[in-house]
């Protein structure tokens, strides 16, 4: 069902600085960045392989990227999976007891329909499917 | 220098609960299992796109799995990034500035060569590089 890692979500605190870190210490070159308004999150992609990093600096202190890192400190915040049809997904892994946040699908960074699953359900880890063009 | 995500380390309570959860709800397969006793870790394999999942259960209640559940609970512990030599990635890396956690490899799961470079200097990301033959 799963295709591949779409992203990896790492929360930091300095967007700038971060970037600096994966491109001078490891040759990952940022290609890009975009204010996602309704995630409260300033975000900088970093693709490598065939997958992203993604770098989220808050743009808010009540955003969930400074709640995370309020409670957890920076690091990695979820991990996105690509899938070929979001809905679809949602409604299988609803039918296998799989706890959903989002019941329907949001919009992300870069225009992919997004949505979380809970991490009760998931072993504790953020789980986020997304379905790109 | 960094070539493409080796893959991510996921902390977790019971090994065979979550492997269930990623081959049921996900569709990511299984494809081996082993003890790194040196990590005090219990290991599965899940290859998925050009990297992989790397589920960890602890084998000791000392051991740095056991630690980062107690302290973070369960949730992603580390990222991994592939390099074609890791000597000279360490040295390159010293040389930057950036702390190691080792400053020479040791070996890890699957017979690569490891080392990890410390959270402070990384944005608070426990991150690994490993080379492969």
């Amino acid at each position: 069902m799963v295709k591949k890692i779409d992203h990896i979500g790492i929360a930091v605190k300095d967007l700038e600085k971060a970037v600096e870190f994966y491109e001078q210490m490891l040759g990952i070159k940022c290609e890009g960045k975009e204010v996602v308004e309704e995630q409260k999150v300033k975000v900088a992609f970093l693709p490598i392989g065939d997958t992203e990093i993604e770098l989220l600096e808050s743009t808010d202190e009540e955003g969930p990227i400074a709640k995370f890192i309020e409670k957890k400190g920076e690091g990695i915040q979820h991990i996105a999976f690509r899938v070929d049809n979001i809905e679809a997904t949602l409604e299988d892994l609803k039918n296998k007891g799989v706890r959903l946040i989002d019941e329907k699908p949001r919009y992300g960074a870069g225009g992919a329909k997004i949505a979380f699953l809970h991490p009760k359900s998931t072993n504790g880890v953020l789980i986020e499917i997304s379905e790109r063009e």
